[in-house]
C-alpha cells in the first residue's frame, strides 16, 4: 500500500547523525544524512544515489562540506547541487541535482518529509514538549520491528493485548483490562484512545518508579490510566499514570511515553521510542530499569507476536481479511481509517511518484 | 496452478496430533489441528489465523476444550465460534468465527478437505484397509520433497525411471524394464498403470522380504508385478510382487505400498509413505530394513532428482513446455490430465477463494 | 530488459570445458556443454533440460559419444537427436529433440549463439588475433561479478571512475584524468572511447611491464593512452599503453586487454578477462604479478561498487533514471544506445521467445 508522503516522518535520534555520513531505508528508499557545518550542523538528507551513474552516496566522502561520490568523485553541496567533478575539463550538465528532502530537528530527533517539498511545514510536527525540556527526563531507544508498521500502530493504541502477551513485564491491571476504551477525536486529526482502571491493583511494574518518585511502597488499590493520542502517519504518545484510588492524576504520577513509527519497508520498521518522566531525573538507575524494562517488554513480547501476525498475513490486505473487531479495537480501527483516509486523499491530488520518475538530474 | 479444493489430503498420522496443538501448511495455508477430548479426541483443523487481528492461533493454547489466541486471549470452540472476550466488557460480534475445515480420521491418518465443506463426504477417501487391520503391518514415515506434488506423482507412477535413479537400492528388475506399462481405468476415476516384467532376476531387495516370508533363497527366475493405483489427488497405491515364474502371484509375495501427497506450496510436498506386508507381522528387523532402505530410496535417490526438475523448472508450465511422451508416461500422463479435468471443473463450477475473502469472520 | 539473442556470447574458456559435462547458466538459461570426440573434440552446448520429463542433464554422462540423462536414461546426440531409450520396447516419438545452441571455439573461447541458429555466422566474432599467436601472451581470468553486465560495459568503457574506485592498484594518472574522451565510430557498429594524457607521470603500475619489457626504469614524463573498443552486446577491447613524451606509441609499450561480459541472470554476470602483451612472453613472474594484480583491481575495486550499483537500481531503468551524463560518458552511453537499438530491432522483427515456447520437443 502507499505510505502518506506529505508529513513529517522520524528518520533517527539527533545523535544518530554525527560528523560523517549516516544513511537509513525510509519508505523503502535508502536516505544519506550529514551535518551541515556551516550552517551550525543542520542536518541534510539526500536521496542516497548519484544522480550521475547511480552509486549510494554513502560510500562516499564530506569534502569541505559536499557530498563527494565515491565512485566518479562529482560533488554535491548542500542543495543537492552538483559543484565539482574531478575528470576532464571539470563540467557538469546545468541540471545535475541531488534531491535533497526536507529535514527538521526537533524534539531530538530529525524529521523528514519525502514528499512534496513544498508544503514541508515544521508547525505540523506534532508537540512532545516533554522530549526536550529541563523538567522531563526521556529514556530512549530504537528498535527494528519485523512487521508493517501498521500492525505495530494497531498493538500500541490496543490496551486488550497486554493481559496476553506481556505476561512478564508486570504492566498488565486487571481493573484496566476490565476498562472500556473511550475515543476522542482532537479538531487537527488526532485520535485519542483512553482507558480507566479504576480502584484495582497497578501494575506491578510502577512500584519502581513509585518509589524512585519519592511515594514510598505502592498502594493496593489505585486509578490507573493508559492514554495514547494518534497523529498522522504512526507517532504514538501515551500518557500512562496511577494515582491511589479517587485522588486526582496530578497527586500521582505519570509517565510519558512516545512511540515514533518510521517504515523501512513494507514488513520492517523503525521503531523510535522514549519513555519520559518528571520526577527522579538524574537517577541513572532508574534510566538502566526503564531501559531494560522497555526492551524486554518490546523486544521480547510484542515483536515476536507483531512478526508472526506479518509473517502470517504476508501481503494480504487487512481490510480484505475482514477482522472481527472488538470494542478495544475502537483506536486502531479510527487510527487505520484517518491514515487509509489521508493516503486516498493525496492520491487523488498527486499520484506517488514512482522512484525513478523521482529522480531530478538532468539529462544530457 | 489451482488445488483441487473439493478432495481429501492427509494432514498428518494419527500419531502426530497429539494432546497439545499441532500446525501443517497445506496447499500454502497454515492449518493449526488438535484433538477434542469432548468427542473422543476427534480431530479439529482450523484455519492458523485468528479472525480478530490475524495472530497464528499455534502460538496459544487449549483451554477447556477451547482454542485461545496467544495475542489477545479470544477463545474459540470446536466450532470455530468464538466464546470467550477476556477484554472489557467480554462482548464479541456474533458473526465472528475461525475458519474450521472437516477432518477425517481413517486408515490411522488424518484426512482434510479444504473445499466446499458441505461436499465433504468420508466415503471418498479410497479404501486402504491394509493400513489398519491386523492381518497386515505397514512400516510408515513422512518426507519433505522440494518439488510440486505433479512431478512425485509422476514419479510414482512411472517404472522407467527405476534403472536409472535407483541404482544403489536394489529395486531395479530388468524384465520388468523391458515391460510394457498398461493402463486401466475404473469407473470411479481411479487409474492403474501396470507392469509386469517375465521370468527374469528378481529385484535383489525382495531377498530380505522373501526370507521373512518362509520362503528361503530368492529363486533366480521370477515374475515380477509392479502396479499403481492413482487417486485423485494426489494417492498413489502400488502392488508390488514376485512369484515364482509361472505361478499366481498368491503363491508369492506382495506388498502394498502407499504414497499420499499432501501439497505444502507449489514447490514443496509433504509425502506420508506406507510399506505394508501381511507376513513376518512382528518382525522388528525387517521393519527397521524397510524403513532405512525405503527412506534411502527416495532421500537419496528420488529426492534430489525430483527437485532437481522442480530448480530447473521454475514456474514454467509442464504442458506448455511440451514433453515428449514415452510409452512408460502412460501412467503419469492419464493422472495429470484426470487431475486437470478435475481442476478445471471445479473452478468452473465455484472459483477456488483466495485466501483474503475465505475468512469468514464478521466486520464490525 | 530483453538480451540481445542473434549474437555471441563468450560461454567458457576453451580450457574449461574438458571430457566431462560442464554447465553453466547464460542469459538466464543453464546450459550443458561437452565435447565431440568424433569431430576432434567439437564443443557441443544444449539445453540443459531434458526434453522428456526435463530433468537437468548435467546430472547424467557421456555414453559413447551422446549425452545421456540421468533420470530415464535417454540419450541424444550432438544434433540433439533422442537415439536411445533404454526403457520398454526403446521406443522414442520422432521429434524428439533436445535443443542445441551454435558454439564456435575461437580466440580459445568458447562462443554461443543463442538466438536464432540459422542468422548464427561465425565471422561475426569480432577479431582478438593477439588471444591466440605466438607473438602475444595473454593471462586469463574469470570472474563473477554481482550486477548485470550493461554496469559493468559502462565501467569498462569509463576512464573517469579510475581516480575515486582504483586508489590502490596503481592505474590512476592524472594527466590521462584530465584528457578528453574522443568516439569513434566503426562501420561494423564497434564504437572507441580513447583517451590520451599528455607528458604527465605515468600510472605506477606499469612499472613492472616496462622493466619487464627491457625499458628499464620507468621515465617520469610520458604520453599514456587508453583506448577502448566495444562490439556488440558487450565484448570490450583494451589498448593501453604508455610512450615517452612525444615518441610514437610503436616505441613504447602496450597491453591488449579483453573484456568479455556474459549475463548470467539480470544482476550477475560472467566477466572473461585477458591482459594481453608481446614482450616478456615466458615471464611466469610477470604472469603472476599480472593475474592478482588485475583480480585486485577487479574483485577489490570494482566489483564492490559495480554491485552497489546494482543493489541501488534494483530493477529500476537506466534511461527512466534519467542519468546526468558527463564527458566521460560519452562511451558508455553510445554503447548502450547502440545495443538498445540492436534489441529493439531484434524484439521488432521477432519476439524474443520464452523459455517454455523454445523447447523444441514434440509431444505424443
Amino acid at each position: 500500500m502507499a505510505y502518506l508522503r506529505n508529513t513529517w516522518y522520524v528518520a533517527g535520534w539527533s545523535n544518530e547523525i554525527g560528523e560523517g555520513l549516516f544513511s537509513r531505508t525510509i519508505l523503502g528508499e535508502s536516505i544519506v544524512f550529514f551535518r551541515d557545518k556551516e550552517k551550525n550542523g543542520q542536518i541534510i538528507a539526500a536521496r542516497n544515489l548519484c544522480p550521475h551513474r547511480f552509486a549510494p552516496l554513502d560510500r562516499g566522502h564530506l569534502i569541505d562540506g559536499t557530498l563527494e561520490c565515491a565512485y566518479h568523485g562529482l560533488r554535491f553541496n548542500t542543495q543537492g547541487k552538483c559543484v565539482f567533478n574531478p575528470d576532464g575539463d571539470g563540467r557538469v550538465p546545468a541540471g545535475t541535482k541531488l534531491t535533497i528532502f526536507p529535514v527538521v530537528e526537533r524534539w531530538k530527533a530529525a524529521w523528514i518529509w519525502m514528499g512534496d517539498p513544498s508544503k514541508a511545514d515544521a508547525s505540523l510536527i506534532p508537540d512532545y514538549p516533554f522530549l526536550d525540556t529541563p523538567e522531563w527526563h526521556p529514556v530512549r531507544g530504537l528498535l527494528k520491528v519485523r512487521a508493517n508498521y501498521r500492525y505495530i500502530t494497531d498493538n500500541l493504541l490496543d490496551i486488550a493485548h497486554v493481559r496476553m502477551v506481556h505476561t512478564t513485564s508486570g504492566i498488565y491491571c486487571e481493573s484496566l483490562s476490565k476498562g472500556k476504551t473511550e475515543l476522542i477525536r482532537e479538531p487537527n486529526g488526532a485520535i485519542w484512545a483512553n482507558r480507566l482502571g479504576v480502584n484495582g491493583a497497578p501494575p506491578p511494574l510502577f512500584a519502581v518508579m513509585w518509589q524512585a518518585a519519592g511515594f514510598g511502597e505502592l498502594p493496593t488499590h489505585m486509578d490507573h490510566w493508559a492514554d495514547a493520542r494518534w497523529d498522522a502517519p504512526s507517532l504514538i504518545l501515551n500518557h500512562v499514570g496511577i494515582t491511589v484510588t479517587g485522588q486526582p492524576r496530578e497527586a500521582g504520577l505519570e509517565a510519558k511515553n512516545t512511540h515514533f513509527l518510521t517504515p523501512e519497508t513494507e514488513t520492517t520498521t523503525h521503531y523510535f521510542w522514549t519513555n519520559c518522566r518528571a520526577f527522579a531525573l538524574d537517577d541513572t538507575h532508574l534510566d538502566q530499569a526503564i531501559l531494560s524494562g522497555t526492551e524486554h517488554l518490546f523486544v521480547d513480547e510484542d515483536e515476536p507476536m507483531l512478526h508472526a501476525v506479518q509473517a502470517a498475513m504476508g501481503d494480504r490486505d487487512f481490510w480484505a481479511m475482514k477482522p472481527a473487531l472488538l470494542q478495544a479495537d475502537i483506536g486502531p480501527v479510527a487510527a487505520r481509517r484517518a491514515l487509509d483516509k489521508l493516503i486516498a486523499d493525496e492520491q487523488r491530488e498527486a499520484p506517488i511518484p514512482t522512484k525513478a520518475s523521482m529522480t531530478e538530474a538532468a539529462v544530457t
